[in-house]
């Protein structure tokens, strides 16, 4: 056999289903399966997403190829909500449409990274990210957010690890996997390093639609006069909307930016499935009362997966929002993967271990908690234990 | 602004819209507009495909994630469908589903070939398999596929291009931008080539479902016995189905290869949208004569296009076959950019200039007929004559 691309090779197997294959070896012997390996909504799409779904995707307006840079509908109607979120000027032409925001980082990173440069994550990094830019060649360079420090980088630190091939950072916040939400004056601090150094900022938000206080933008760095100079931010219709299966996200970055991204989706893929983007553009202006319930929800679960824990000797949350926790096992002797494995096996409980996440991180489990119930969240202490 | 990455910077805009941009300048004096720039079905789907495609999306069965390798169904359908068109074993486990046929592509080029590497096309080279290669930082090697050998390139020539560098050859048949049919022994001599010399041969076959001869399987390498070893097919459910808009294509290709692309798919966008994988699960089992009539609908364009073109004064049709005519234009003095842009502008007859497949090509056009009913193709004369 011809050999494959090194790096591509060199990769390890998607993360998502070597957890779930620990998982079909629990016996059920402590109850159901409680899958916290993958942040998917507990709870269906709302009935008009649904039916819109069902009516674009049935109709002849959507068969052909639509526009590359996503159906104007969907652009025109995500700017503005964006543009209400963070009290900013952003118009449609802002917005390019992704199949997934998987999709919209690799495109990104593309656009401004290649072979030989590099691109500054903080450790612990979401795997897809970190192997979406090995497998592109281009270096992960890596600052540590630690535990301490709520898992958060310096920008000092940043600062620091800015080498010339560094082209762009990359941060996702509320992060995965720690849940960590990154503080508006520390995300100014590192825009204005990189507006200084020349460097993109790409700043991945798939779960803000799941803050504590919805009221409020998540920063105020798309409110800055010129913030398409050097701001790319991303987005999930996925979780928002629970929609994964249909594969949308988005990009929010200036039009230079977008006429570069335009280009590699045309090639990616030509454009995204366009039956979803079509009901999406229905579904962004009513369903905004959904979206507000969900959050409440998921920010309940919250308070309840802290109460649980404090019942579980020696597991310690060390940061928690939006969708995730980061939670520290107590199992001195053993790495997260092990633990991991055990309690997928043993206990039914699918975690995914830090040690995919990065050098560091063996004391480590995340939990896709906003997946569960209350009362499977609740089911936690007694599984806990059990390994 | 930071820099882009200059292997994107320098891409050329995505061709099907700078085309198309040249037709919202035609002011309708010779009548309707004659889009044959995107290959695109000119007919609509099946109903019961659109009415699969609605249920499907309606459905919570569809919202969640799937394997990232596609929806088992589908890959079962498909590979039956498959099987039995090659004679040959193709078994669900080979078939790794995309979105859409460059994006198969794209994740085939990938898995194979890094920065630094090369791969083998023939020119005149499908745009996209060209700037996917070029964004990555692979080198693209080209032989010529001369008009004189109907756009076919030799094995010779392909041997004495395979430097230690290119890891791949990549073919299209029928051919995208020429029309033309690789025959079974040239494709055989390539294989043999190809596997004697240690190289991938990545087939892409688009267009076959509407190769002249529906009973005849196109090709025998996928009834080799080791044909796993080193050949990679794509395929596009665009065309055959009439969705392109739904974005769904096909990887058939041996397991080692198959688990290269789930790593990459898994960063790209984790996997294709569900609900119009299951809608296709449902169709291809039950759509063969549908697909079959199709196929002698636009076979029967093809005699029509013919007749028509020997109608025209100094233009020649070099090569046709499937979906695409590659037509000589007959105005020496002026290259194959200009010809298109004036036939758009001032005839309202949208094609692709061959200068965009690569060099030599300035005295071509390519002409997707196939988007075309009979009437429209008749249309013709009148319009070649004006510019």
């Amino acid at each position: 056999m011809p050999p494959f691309n090194a790096h591509v090779d060199r990769l390890a197997p998607p993360a998502v289903p070597a957890v779930q294959a620990w998982a079909r070896e629990y016996r059920d012997g402590l109850g159901p399966l409680i899958d916290m390996s993958q942040a998917v909504p507990g709870y269906p799409p709302h009935p008009d997403m649904l039916r819109f779904l069902a009516e674009e995707a049935g109709s002849t307006r959507n068969t052909g190829y639509g526009d590359i840079e996503g159906e104007p509908a969907l652009r025109t109607a995500y700017a503005a909500d964006s543009a209400r979120l963070y009290r900013a000027q952003i118009g449609a032409e802002n917005v390019h449409i992704t199949s997934g925001c998987n999709q919209a980082f690799v495109v990104s990173a593309l656009a401004v990274a290649g072979p030989g440069d590099a691109v500054l994550a903080v450790n612990p990094v979401y795997f897809n990210h970190e192997s979406t830019l090995r497998m592109l060649g281009i270096r992960v360079a890596t600052v540590d957010g630690r535990a301490a420090d709520g898992f958060l980088p310096s920008v000092e630190a940043i600062e620091k690890a800015l080498t010339p091939d560094v082209r762009a950072v990359a941060l996702v916040s509320p992060n995965n996997p720690t849940g960590a939400v990154y503080p508006p004056d520390l995300l100014k601090a590192i825009f204005e390093l990189c507006r200084r150094e020349k460097r993109w900022l790409i700043l991945d938000e798939t779960y803000r639609d799941f803050l504590p206080d919805g009221g409020q933008p998540p920063h105020g760095l798309f409110a800055k006069a010129d913030w398409e100079q050097n701001l790319i931010g991303l987005y999930s219709f996925s979780k928002s909307f629970c929609i994964p299966g249909h594969r949308l996200g988005a990009i929010t970055a200036g039009t230079a930016l977008v006429a570069q991204v335009a280009k590699i989706m045309d090639n990616l893929q030509i454009c995204a499935p366009r039956a979803a983007q079509a009901a999406l553009a229905r579904a962004i202006p009513i369903l905004d009362d959904w979206r507000q319930a969900n959050r409440v929800t998921i920010q309940s679960r919250t308070a309840v997966l802290k109460a649980v824990i404090a019942q579980c000797p020696g597991w310690e949350i060390d940061a928690i929002g939006a969708y995730f926790a980061y939670i520290r096992h107590p199992l001195e002797g053993l790495d997260s993967i092990a633990v991991s494995e055990r309690l997928a096996k043993e206990a039914g409980v699918v975690t995914i271990p830090g040690g995919f996440f990065g050098p560091g991180q063996e004391r480590h489990l995340r939990f896709a908690f906003a997946n569960a119930v209350e009362e499977t969240i609740s089911l936690l202490p007694d599984r806990l234990r059990a390994v």
